[in-house]
């Protein structure tokens, strides 16, 4: 209740259902006077549509923003910006069973305990993966106002099933990364790699099954000393962000699980002197020392469930009756959220990082243009 | 900058440094009536208290907790509580240097960045591991809450280094892995291995070295129906708080990083009948889904880095004259800061669920006692 | 910036310019089940739409609320619930002139030095009484909910200009002071000095002047012990938010500023027994004691100042030249904006009480019907 | 509960109770590299201290600051800063009958409502006006801050009982002004008419009753387009934080009650053109437009209660036997608290826009010196 708001200078509330009539998001702080660049948050929003490939939901939706508020002579006004996007899918007869039967790792159950009953069950309402296009247009947002101070977050997809590319962001080759990742249909930075992704995930398509996956994430040129000690750390303000992507079950910075497995003399990254500046030889911290930036890419990886939407025979449980029985979902899901999600971590963090920029006062709240 | 603050209802701050005069806690928020039990308070301190065993680090500390406001006849108030443990160990003049040596992986740059040189930087001051203290005393009263519910935290090392200890967490022998963890130096549920977990610390300090490991940590009996979709969901609210402790570096719920690998069919967790309630046949899912508790335990894992104070010679760079050098720190630092970590990884959960009970209404403001 | 947001349980977030396309309002924290009342909401928003009588602005709007989320099956579901108005009046061009001539005691020059220029300033943008409309809205649900449990809040206008109006509320005749404030055009409890009052805001609408007045409220059935001392004041929160609306300039609790002036032996309210339960003699304490409910009516008073635009000739700066000059305003402004301002000044204190109530936890997040 | 903490970037929490070990206040969010200038603190506490004259309470408190944390060297170090004066006036005996007997417009029966009966009563204590101590040491380091910024909050006693001065606050004789009101026992502008206010002070004394006032406050040199419109605005983020200080009222901004009966034409206050910057003729505004300051003064003003606790026979109740019946309070209480609630309230403005200041990025997080 009460808590569908992120962000302390730049807030994001997010608001709609899955089919009901929009989804949207309002978004308060934004700095006055952004050139608001409506084709690029399109072209955001285009990545997590629907239907793009073969390899994802056949639901057709057009996902075109609409602008409600906070746009003056097409810049920011510095009043709260409020973004929709009409749903036009609206065939949610075959929910209603799902008021009865409680599918697998589903929120049925959870939900009916948390809103007695009243909550819009229709595509998971609430919790599904579609209210995510909100933080892709907020997160557009911040991605305009970062780029102007040379700030970029970049995601990829790491692993598909049993499919992992071990390719490492790098800085020489970035531009290149970028144009592959552009043309692979699951956000790969390999070519060859991201056929054998495609491949994993028509083969559980066809079995009505899903797969999960791993995606990596680098946040460039955040300059050192943002953060903080204790409960301002950005770790903790990261994860907090990341985890309202729905299907995330685990986040690592930097070495991440690997380094319960380390010694001090191995993990710790040695401060040199790189073109007369302060750097470190290697990054495991993942460019977060102490909760705070140390100027080096901040890195992270986080780990995607198999959707819990499929369609092979599942036992569960009739909650009406209280009999244990079986199911099969129709419907057009998603048998791989992963080349999807990547868009939705990279705007999470943009709009966290935009906030923390605007905190600590590196960010002016009036443009130049 | 002013975000030394966990929490709504249950609101915590921090404050205090490793070698200023005290380490302290100010909690807002606790129910009134409770029974202010301050035997169980320093009985949880005295499980993170330094100098506990040859594994950690020598430094003398009695750590007695102090009231200073919230408790009248002994019982909670409703009032702000304070508390504060005095620092006794006060030689501090060993960290002058690092105004000027970058210690490798340490927060001197970033501190220096951030608070422009102004930061208490002995013993790093508010980095120090030395804050947790407070989430323990903290956590104590959270506990002493969410006991009378029938709330239990329970963490216990996993790892040290390369030594794995594969036992989990079991409802049925759940009073006996209590015990076996008592007992055990390393906070470990398996007698055997907890003795080659001493020996893995024991080596990397005569090596002047550190040690990383790993932490599992399960929460018994959360009602279903607790938490939330997007921003409020729960993994949200536990890893920004987890994130809070020094040298955390990565988090994940129930089945975690191993979901990018699994099907659906695989990682769905299917609903069963038991003794007539709702329940789950497995647990993958940790005891979340969207956000929402099931009923089922909550489970998670984290994974901390080595200690970054070691003794072994290291690269760095001196930041007074911009050139590369080389550092041998003196001193007495914890060559594995897991075992004393359990507790606080305990403290935190504790303090996360009370908050978030309390916001949803299911526990009250005033207890009967 | 960022701080369109009012509430902690029950949150609202305001968005939208007078001379956009909508007036908006999002609404966190709902409880589930409540039977959406779409008729309550929109025969609210009409008690404050302008073109009511010859006394208002002539601007012509139909204000009709349109939902955009959050209900499903006619009852609320929990989720965030975003409601719009359309505006229909877009002559704007009459406010380009306003970008150079600074109008006295309004927020040109002000609105520039917050938002370098940027700012929508058609009908003063987000500054406009326009903004409301929201608080109305969100108002009018927090009333819904409100009175099923017997809780009112009820305000009327106490003067306009010259003419006060010495009726209290009473308990007594609740009902009949309701319907006289039905039927009177400033919504006084008076019906002869209505008409005087009447004739004031036509005088000074004659003279192409304005005027002001003073907003008596009171909240009925808050029970005891809610809110608390310091920063958690019933006063505070309540001013708090009463501020938001525009041209408020004054409130004052109880015997307000007459308190002044008091010797502690007439202002102390002695308990009495009444009815078996305790209660006050007299309430000079507004209901608040200590920041806390007394369980006697919370009564206040809000002073409204005159409308800043008016026609006459007044003087003041160019702000491109720098010059000293004189300006004319033309267009439909309000002569008087108190009668249509008392449903906003209800709707405030109807958020606000249901966010204190759910925070303590007084009011169920899933209602009964 | 757990609303205790007031601010966004300066934040400060309050904790202590009247007869309990100290009163203390949290600080969190002072930028870094200030000179901590402890003597200037202590300065500000005499101000509110007991005991000053025969006018006050004779109580007997040294009210001496300590530090427990987030200095270093003598300067802030941008950690929390923890500050505490010791009580030693314990003698709590007399407020044991309290639990029993209500005093009128004290907070005995509220407090039981709220706190279940476990509330420390002794000496009121968390509703003590002691408690303000907290909010004049937070209150100084705020105003050693903006000082370095040329802003001051100066307030005076305008009124007590009876006796008004109407001595406006002058840029012109600003430096005579402040001398006079150190001089002033009741913290009056005016020599003679401070005579007179310490009379009435003394003769409700002597009948053991008490006398309200009022106080007026300015805030100088405040820049223009500061604070917003909506839940921003800063006469909104001024009276939540005034209302914290116990017994007060009422709140108004510059021309404040007085709108209520002005045309339009009389309160505008016309832009000029002075020493060629934008100015206002006048300030009926108090400094305030939209929310928004324009660069004028903040003009404010409060009225303060007589204290609740008199030593005159008063009627009440017995909460234990629920009858009817009378008391007398014995003890030394202040007959008139307006002298020592000036720095009180000059100390709340400081904190709420040095926050206010430091959110909008005007202050930076590290100070040169």
């Amino acid at each position: 209740m009460g808590d569908n708001t992120l962000g302390t200078r730049f807030k994001i509330s997010s608001f709609g259902e899955s089919h009901g009539k929009v989804i949207g998001v309002l978004i308060d702080g934004t700095p006055a006077g952004l050139n608001f660049d409506l084709e690029f948050i399109q072209h955001e929003l285009d990545k997590r549509k629907p239907g793009q490939s073969h390899l994802a939901t056949a639901r057709k939706e057009s996902d075109k923003v609409e602008v409600l508020s906070g746009i003056f002579k097409d810049k920011t006004t510095g009043a709260p910006i409020c973004l929709i996007i009409k749903n036009q899918s609206f065939d949610s007869t075959k929910y209603d069973k799902f008021k009865e039967f409680l599918r697998p790792s589903h929120v049925d159950y959870v939900s009916i305990k948390k809103y007695g009953g009243f909550a819009d069950y229709r595509g998971s309402g609430r919790f599904s993966g579609r209210i995510t296009a909100g933080f892709v247009m907020a997160g557009a947002i911040a991605k305009l106002i970062l780029n102007k101070f040379n700030i970029f977050t970049f995601a990829y997809t790491e692993s598909i099933g049993k499919i992992t590319d071990p390719t490492e962001y790098s800085e020489d080759n970035f531009e290149q990364l970028v144009k592959i990742r552009e043309k692979s249909l699951v956000k790969s930075l390999n070519a060859k790699l991201s056929i054998k992704m495609e491949n994993e995930i028509e083969s559980v398509k066809n079995l009505k099954d899903s797969v999960g996956g791993s995606i990596k994430c680098v946040v460039k040129n955040i300059p050192p000393g943002i953060g903080g000690p204790v409960f301002n750390s950005l770790e903790a303000k990261i994860s907090r962000a990341i985890f309202a992507i729905p299907a995330i079950k685990g986040i690592e910075f930097g070495a991440g699980f690997k380094v319960a497995n380390m010694k001090g003399s191995e993990h710790n990254d040695p401060w040199i002197i790189k073109n007369g500046e302060i750097s470190t030889l290697k990054n495991d911290s993942g460019g977060i020392i102490g909760g705070i930036s140390t100027g080096m890419p901040i890195t992270l990886r986080v780990a995607i469930k198999p959707t819990a939407s499929i369609g092979m025979r599942q036992k569960t449980v009739n909650f009406r009756t209280m009999k244990e029985t079986e199911i099969e979902l129709e419907g057009d899901h998603d048998p791989c959220i992963v080349p999807r999600a990547v868009v939705v971590v990279e705007s999470i963090l943009a709009i966290v990082f935009l906030d923390q920029l605007l905190i600590e006062g590196k960010i002016p709240s009036v443009l130049e243009n």
